[in-house]
């Protein structure tokens, strides 16, 4: 018998009225590559949600591909992008910022989050050094909301980023992948205002929300940007290989989203909502976490003992080994995450 | 009224039987990254399909990525790609093997084809040159099968090529983007075990062919190989952004396309079949072509005259402006190219 | 017994005053990587010998690394440089460029020249794709003055590229390897004046023109570039690889080339006037040229006969074979071709 | 009056019998580009010096284009380089190894030394981790001798090293911009057998040994790597802007410092007996070092009040400040540091 999974939260197809609709439309015939009605709708929807109607919205398939080729197009070729170390484009995309030349510059992480006065004291010592001219320029700060921990930045937090970018003239982008969690959860946490007006570019993401695959990559103010090479966004996409044949089927997942329905912040809703039981049960066993996170990842901290209770009956990743050999463990939930499963999870978890 | 699109093969979605095989695996729960059964199953289709038991399979999402990834996995530092000026990796992909750091090497296109003695006349030159280490070295030779004008190599064409290679120590790749046209076309051809035999990898393409997205690259002989570097190619492939989170839907897709009922050949089949009826078509008016094609690609010489008229009631491309104020348009058809669309079409070339 | 070599104009060391300053200098200590009082000195002699007081000026040491951190920093990840066939950036930099990334566009030559109308031709094909944005995006012209066949832009030739670049917001750099060469030509050239008024950016070419190595990458026209990113020029050459330790070596030995003896124009001269002896007995031999040039390389079209008798005694690049059997070979004088030397290979020249 | 400077060992020309040679040579004619018998010459002594007669031995400019040459060489596209967090590559190369595609792999360093348990750790961990398919591939491994700190490895070091390469299948790389102050040092360390022995690769620097310039890259058992690519190293060297025009010029300087005078070990003792006794002088002060260094590089710690002493007459480099408000400095020596600056220095240090 397979074992309930929650590994991710891209474990299963898509919300199923994305899927009632790439039915409906599939006969449709339209251009290729994102030049379609669907496409131009959907970037309405997204403009509409942001609350910037001029912003350019670009979709792409995934979300390495996405943090690649904004930050390629965000910096020139002697810059790096400043991340945090648990960042995903530092450790999990197989060093493609980097295939295109750009070395990722880290800090620390609080809780997976990047702090600005971290921040300010490694650009006030980068640029004491009269050696600077020999290291990687600063070009570019990469954070992510919710972050690989679950954790959330507040508006002050990214005011306080924003405000070290300004003072350095570092431009900032947020890896929304899991936008959604974020900002559905019930800890404080910046809104979609903040964010378009705060980030100087970010991507909604698709895949970890519900959608089959799909991300939108917003510049909310393009008039920050030389119009020329803006223009060009797509050709950047299209050089990455991210510029789906088919496109319209992203804008039309997309639409799916962001209808009236609001199905995005359902979806994202939905899985925090699980993820919160399943905090609470293991609260209710004084079992502790890693990290605290109100977003869709719970990381537990489990005995040997614990583990091989609940990796009998349910699939989670092993996050990371701790030295008194207890284990970090991550429960991701999703839009599709059942009540049952997470009943049968409470109830094992009850019995540890 | 929306006019009736020969633009492209991949103007409509999917064919409804992998719709149907999505909707009725949505809920499964898999791992990501393709590492599921879906795609161990799809895997084993292909190399059956391919007579070939020992291939190594990789999916990925699009053509211009598989191009680029598995380019970069075939060549060093130094080398280049050698390609017919015509080959999509040359003109229309916007530089992306130029952007892991490979010059594509070119050479004149008949008809869409490289000649083996154009190759032999050039590597020979090459070497002949004093300076040739100060030049790009070539490593691979890249072809398309179909080829980007709708032609195709025939087994004879394809050793003889080989043969070059094996000269000059060149790995030889080809990009099957339009395979199943190729294999279904109705003129002399390769068939798919000449191409697992003589090719050091190649792909196949799904989304020409029916597939919402999706190409499968091979390597049919894997033991030519550096084993630990083979080992990798995921890596290679994550890197590229081309590593798709719910991966499973590219094993579902290839599941479709290659079971019992050969969907692959069957698509390919119409989308010739429907092509012809349109060439015929132009030929009884005595419309020539720029080139002449067995398979879904059609190349008609048009009047402006007539292509006022053509292009009031249809979309399709117009390739190429002609000195004699004449123009190559290109009609293309796939799967879902209906008998009533090519009865439309073929009524109005009639009346030209 | 050594053959006299004409093979290139880098087969001696350095010109004996260079070799002398740097012998007296030798033991001052300066601080690294050109920032040090030669450096400024040299800067300013050259800023004083093209008349733009506020020209940027930095040192590089060879001139692939030059023409690859030029066009690197003057192109963005989507851009490609135009250049004709024959461009060495296109046949002899061991596809220097592409390894940055940027693909080289090319145009056919015209004795070595760029055409402004193919240039303006191709631009206007190009925009007239609908699928351009699937193309690699022009972005820069390179030209070389003298170019790789000896020949020289007249002012007209390079105002009417301009022209075009103006049109197509195309930036232009000249390699300068061999400007030396063409600014002492006795044919009809652009000036020094002219160059640094039309060009965005060029280099003067040190290694060619007696020193021992050294290139100086210039922009005459500052204004136009971000300000903030060409501040960070010398973190791009030091990227590249090109930023000397002892950098005041390449200020040395400018400021030898460019004080009031003018060597870097008397090299020049001397190394035409020697050439042009070359040429003339060639000429009275009724021996043609694949291409004639009045600069410091010859390219005799010679027979088999012929090359034995000269290859015997003199060492040469046979640059072409020719399809009667004939071959283009290439003769190159320096500062350095002895009077002594020529005075040989024109005498066996008349025995022909 | 200029400041007596020990900021680095780069701040003078050459040792004169190089000005010597180089003028004596300066009118010999020879071919481009290394292919000349004074480089043959010099890789004969040098594969005489390392005791490895079919050593591969190429010749470079500089450091930084140096390692990355190599270093692009060794690695495959999705393999990354592993350093100490104070390596070279990673810290004051510009991003030059992320610019041609690989990531720099950081582990922290032990007075500057890469810890062979640290590094098993790294890896144990690395495969350890499920999804290690997504990130950077470790390929190789890549120190400094001396380090950038001074120190060195013993042989015991380097072998514990190379064991756990070997238990990885890692390449090990070994900078040598300081090889000479390495191999004259009077503390414990690796001979020059053990080097060529134990590493894949290494280089020999003259730049801060000597020479006006050049490295020496070797590859000391070239039956290890694939011998096509192996032989088109010259073109790696050629695409990364490394191949001097006049080759020879590096040829006679490593002539010059490897024939029988041993002067590359002669110039390096002298700096490193130079550094010896400015150590001597911080000793007897009680100053006490940042680390301990028996090599040309010495870091004492100044207070603010000694630094304002010392600034005044000598320059060096400010290495790090501290958080007592003292600064660690840098007092550099070299071939061309006389009696007379060392013994004014030494002389002031005892004001102190």
């Amino acid at each position: 018998m397979q074992k309930i999974k929650f590994e991710t939260d891209y474990q299963e197809g898509c919300h199923p009225k994305i899927l009632d609709i790439l039915s409906r439309t599939n006969l449709e015939q339209t251009s290729g590559y994102g030049i379609d009605s669907h496409c131009e709708r959907a970037k309405n929807l997204i403009r509409k949600f942001i609350n910037k109607p001029d912003a350019k919205v670009f979709f792409m398939i995934g979300g390495t591909q996405t943090n690649t080729t904004a930050i390629k197009f965000l910096l020139n070729p002697v810059e790096g992008v400043i991340s945090v170390e648990s960042g995903h484009i530092n450790v999990h995309e197989s060093g493609a910022i980097e295939s295109t030349g750009h070395k990722v510059l880290t800090l620390p992480h609080h809780d997976g989050l990047l702090d600005s006065e971290d921040l300010r004291k490694y650009l006030a010592a980068f640029y004491a050094d009269e050696a600077y001219e020999h290291e990687v320029q600063p070009g570019l700060v990469y954070i992510s909301f919710s972050s690989e921990y679950g954790t959330l930045y507040t508006r002050e937090m990214l005011e306080n980023i924003k405000s070290v970018c300004n003072e350095y003239d570092l431009k900032l982008f947020l890896d929304g992948a899991r936008l959604g969690a974020g900002l559905t959860s019930e800890s404080e946490h910046a809104d979609i205002n903040d964010i378009a007006r705060i980030c100087d570019a970010f991507y909604i993401g698709g895949t970890k929300n519900g959608a089959l695959f799909g991300e939108a990559v917003v510049f909310p103010n393009p008039e920050i940007f030389n119009a020329k090479k803006l223009n060009k966004f797509r050709t950047f996409i299209k050089q990455q290989g991210g510029l789906l044949a088919k496109g319209r089927l992203i804008g039309i997942q997309f639409e799916a989203l962001f209808d009236d329905d609001n199905l995005y912040l359902k979806n994202a809703s939905h899985a925090n909502k699980q993820a919160m039981k399943i905090k609470q049960a293991f609260d209710e066993k004084k079992i502790s976490f890693l990290i605290e996170s109100f977003t869709n990842q719970q990381f537990p901290i489990l005995t040997q003992e614990q583990h091989k209770i609940l990796s009998s009956k349910f699939d989670y990743e092993i996050w990371q080994p701790l030295e008194d050999n207890r284990l970090a463990a991550r429960f991701c939930t999703s839009w599709a995450t059942s009540d049952e499963a997470v009943e049968k999870l409470t109830q094992e978890i009850k019995t540890l």
